[in-house]
């Protein structure tokens, strides 16, 4: 967690870390900055001292905010460094006007991990221009060096209390969308969102961003609501023209986030409105039992792959193709059995086996579980997924109970 | 525009362009592919043919949406790759695999322009690896070869018409929070939300949200709505326990964005609830000047700087201090005139006169006008601002109505 950090850094000889961009839906700046109103920042955290955000003039107080030690580019105006750039090259002056600020701060060279969600055509050449002035720097761009997804893997309590607040929303929205879609009237299979109109996913969609909005969550990354055949490709995300139908299987996938790019949860259902018919009531079985297999099994200190390997080995035995045996398969197990989240929809721990380093289920993980089975051709997919947390006394708890049935009866 | 983009990189002999990230909120990657829900994709354009889209796997469907050629990852298995890499380093063997795909699309070196909103902590890495492997590759990082920003700074018609469309989203929610504003009930000057409870910022910037939502939009950095001292700051983005009095100027800058990261709105107004003090009341009558004579007197083929010189020249007169005398102020006209706007929220043309390359104003370019005065001492500031489009007669045209008055009455 963030209070490893320093230990982290020492470990890997990094002398500090580089976050550059804004302060909303930047993982890597929200994380040691608390985020803000802020862009095109950079927070320095050298080595045993405490994080500075340098900053633009015009955010001085949104970057104070953070009650972080701030630093004012107006202090350094850009043109100053203009003129000793080749061409009055903007990236290049910066890097000068970078290398100025360092020096001040004490920071004579070293070891540093550069981060940040950014325009990479404006920030790499402001690396390679940094790297170029300061020789007695090494920007650490090697994944061993990563010692900040080293530090969010385990989570404090206040993360915690984070994400299960956005498991309590995003659970109170999936209610309200199951509310919805039961209490509509249908005639020959199809739901009808009026007396004329049928529903489409496009109107679940959006009434998903608003049920959100009003709790103060946002969905920068949509929402996968598929039927049938989409159901069946784990990443289509259902198209808004699709009209919604009983008896067909909808994996209702939600990843929704605090305001402003803060954790996230990650929520999964699978739903045949009405009724389902015998070939998916048989998918789900085997779905579900993988599930609740997974989370039987689990135990702290356990590689997180060895439940892949449970959950592959599970639907081996009960006919399925898996990633395991094909890599590039497209039916039966296409895909892995989960991965940590916080900041980052998708973070470590994952549960790939081939990873360059292990991957232990620790106290204060928060990750997924989500088995899934997909048939395309079939029209059919299913896929089951909570967000759970390793608890201090090594106990998996699951972060907001939510029923898991596949048939939703109808009540309108 | 977009149809000038391979005249452009003939021009700077840049054989290809390439765009990594998302297909959400990634300017770049929406800009050539028209967006969707795909990730970690990347986007081949090379000169004279049509664009590229490299994707994941479970992608595979919404990829192949945006109508491009697609190449699936899968195909290219990493494992196949981790083990010719150093230490089985992911980002050596991504572009161990990189460099496999170019070769089989017959992209044999070049000079390559590279773009995406991505974690730079992985893609500054496989950049180097994909430099190292590939000797006749150059990959093109100085600002000269942005020839994207450069197609990007003139709209075609279905950019404008979108543009506008989310200025009537703008302007119909702005107005929603005047209508909601003006009925309050007012006690001590100070507005209550019901009987018990004073009216908040957080209140406010809920509704926007939630109204945004309901229309489809979003609004993924935020609303200004700063109050008093705040409003004198320009991007005080005003707290949420603030509470709203009649009387104060209030500065509300809202610039949302279609849904995923689409094309953006900008739109500021300043207004007193009930009254205005006269020295608020002064401060505007400066700042409304200086958007009147710049809209008045903006023409096509001028330099968008010529502006922020008539701006500066307006305010010193009427004896506020500006960042042209002293770029470093932070009381009187403390910023530049307007900045180009599109599926970033800022892009070329920008007003500022110390550019590398002329700003020319020309058909086609969408900006905002926005000039503002700032006291935060005396507890005020004021901005109002418009988006404008340059039509192809070379007349300047605003993109959304709306009144600009301070003083807004109230009815509660």
């Amino acid at each position: 967690m963030k209070s490893d950090l320093d230990y982290l850094m020492k470990e890997k000889n990094l002398d500090a870390i580089m976050i550059f961009g804004d302060g909303r839906n930047n993982p890597a700046m929200v994380y040691l900055t608390g985020g803000g109103h802020f862009s095109s920042a950079l927070c320095l955290k050298m080595v045993d001292k405490p994080a500075i955000l340098i900053h633009e003039p015009m955010e001085r107080e949104e970057a104070a905010r953070t009650g972080l030690r701030t630093i004012n580019l107006g202090e350094y105006p850009i043109n100053n460094y203009l003129s000793k750039a080749h061409g009055n090259d903007p990236r290049q002056a910066s890097a000068y006007r970078l290398v100025d600020i360092m020096n001040d701060v004490g920071f004579s060279g070293g070891s540093i991990a550069i981060y940040g969600l950014v325009d990479i055509s404006v920030y790499v050449p402001l690396i390679k221009n940094l790297e170029a002035l300061l020789p007695g720097l090494s920007l650490q761009t090697l994944q061993q060096f990563d010692v900040l997804s080293n530090a969010m893997i385990t989570k404090d309590d206040d993360e915690i209390a984070r994400v299960r607040n956005m498991g309590r929303i995003t659970t109170e929205v999936v209610a309200q969308v199951q509310d919805f879609l039961c209490a509509r009237k249908v005639r020959d299979r199809v739901l009808y969102l009026d007396d004329e109109n049928p529903l489409c996913v496009g109107h679940i969609k959006n009434r998903i961003n608003l049920w959100l909005a009003e709790r103060g969550a946002e969905n920068p990354h949509g929402t996968i609501f598929s039927l049938g055949r989409d159901a069946g490709i784990p990443h289509n995300s259902g198209q808004d023209e699709d009209v919604i139908m009983t008896g067909i299987p909808i994996v209702f996938d939600i990843f929704p986030c605090e305001a402003g790019g803060g954790y996230h949860y990650d929520f999964t259902r699978t739903w045949s409105l009405g009724y389902a018919t015998d070939e998916v009531l048989q998918l789900y079985e085997d779905v579900y039992q993988a599930y609740t297999s997974s989370v039987r099994e689990i135990k702290v200190g356990q590689p997180f792959s060895a439940y892949q390997e449970l959950v592959c080995d599970l639907f081996n035995t009960a006919g399925h193709p898996t990633v395991r045996e094909n890599p590039a398969t497209e039916v039966g197990y296409v895909h892995t059995l989960g991965h940590g989240l916080g900041l980052r929809i998708h973070e470590k721990p994952f549960s790939r086996a081939s990873l360059p380093e292990p991957n232990a289920l620790l106290p204060g993980m928060v990750f997924t579980v989500e088995p899934g089975l997909y048939y395309p051709e079939k029209g059919m997919g299913v896929r089951i997924e909570d967000t759970f947390y390793m608890a201090k006394d090594g106990v998996l708890k699951v972060l907001a109970e939510f029923p898991h049935d596949l048939v939703v009866p109808m009540k309108g």
